[in-house]
């Protein structure tokens, strides 16, 4: 192993959006299909099925990470994660808001709801965060959310792409993103300081660095398993999901 | 919810194969591809390098169900596998032999137990496997083992189409497979026992099936991952091994 710098604060900030720069799923060719109208509905709704059990599993993951905090002081700014995920009454918050987009899409809400066809590659990434997540230190668990870093520019180009290609798909159905434009940038802001504060040494600068490319993974590989099963060469693995549509 | 029946435990057994019959990965291109020569050797190299590390998480997940069991009759039955995995002295077991083979396809063995280049996708699928034997119920977990009924089959005829089409790889190299044939059907036969006699309602042996299901996914959704990274449309995801021969 080479022995790594200490970087500083500027220089670990660089280092992690250099990270973004060539692994963040914005240059996964399946996100550039979405964007650009070349999926049918099938396709998009194969998308919205398996981010949902994403979605779904966000607020699980930072109640997890909640639980794990040590002040009154953290607690309260990650407990805003959960608010801003699960709403303040039943059909409100960003899971509720995914909800809709898959039935926006067409989905049945229940057949969303129950997790029946999502990949399994879908799950296992997933849970492969929320794992992450528990069984990591504190510093890696804020790390790994620090793709928000990179969500805004990545939202404007779904939802311009997604408005202006596909004619079935409202503003309505896109509500989900909306917040997410004011609330990543809040999340990201704060979790970029923690670790900017608390990884001090090489090897906790590390640890960060390698946080942040296993949630790249983790995203990367739920487009890797849409492409393979939904557009090439286009075969789901046996008891997923399979479109009606094209 | 429908009702299902009690099933007798040749009727359990009957619908344990029938899920392999639909969900077991012989079925899946990949492994038709590597049994039928249409491979090149970087794809070969991308499978065994992979695949060393499910076999390296078996004795792993065999040890995590061992120290769950609750009588010396079990565990000394379960112990049983980790002989087999990791030996009775250095250089010796199946994942010794793994190695081997990953050797004589032609990568570098300090890469290979490195981890490095393997596939995210791998170590979700295999770490969710690890997962399922840890926090599931003693039953499951030795029901998800049950993919052993139907791995005779396959080694059969991954060892023949592999001597057959690639004229660099020998006997040696695949030595991994042969006590596989005597080792898989004594554990599947205590398996299959375990659970007939243990999953006696319908909700113990949906669960069984489920486990089964489930296993399906985990070696089914390893080369679903393959497939996308180096067969088609074969862009590896960042970070990931690069084939240098094809």
């Amino acid at each position: 192993m080479l022995t790594q710098p200490v970087l500083s604060p500027e220089g670990l900030a660089d280092a992690l959006r250099a990270i973004g720069a060539e692994r963040y799923h914005i240059l996964h060719p399946f996100h550039r299909l979405l964007h650009d109208g070349q999926l049918g509905r099938g396709q998009v709704q194969a998308w919205a099925l398996n981010r949902y059990y994403y979605q779904s599993s966000i607020p699980v993951k930072d109640a997890t990470l909640l639980a794990r905090l040590p002040s009154a002081d953290l607690r309260r700014e990650w407990r805003r994660r959960l608010v801003d995920h699960d709403g303040d009454a039943p059909g409100t918050g960003g899971v509720a808001r995914w909800l809709k987009l898959a039935e926006g899409v067409g989905l049945d809400r229940d057949y969303v709801l129950s997790g029946a066809g999502i990949l399994p590659a879908t799950r296992f990434a997933v849970d492969a965060y929320v794992a992450f997540v528990r069984d990591r230190s504190i510093l890696e668990a804020v790390a790994s959310s620090l793709t928000e870093l990179f969500s805004p520019k990545i939202i404007a180009e779904r939802v311009s792409g997604m408005l202006a290609h596909y004619d079935w798909i409202t503003q309505d159905t896109l509500a989900y993103f909306t917040p997410r434009l004011t609330q990543a940038p809040k999340d990201s802001d704060f979790a970029l300081a923690y670790v900017q504060e608390h990884a001090r040494t090489p090897d906790a600068q590390q640890a960060v660095l390698g946080a942040l490319r296993f949630k790249c993974d983790v995203l990367w590989a739920q487009l890797d398993a849409l492409h393979h099963a939904y557009v090439s060469p286009s075969c789901p693995p046996p008891g997923a999901f399979v479109p009606q549509t094209r």
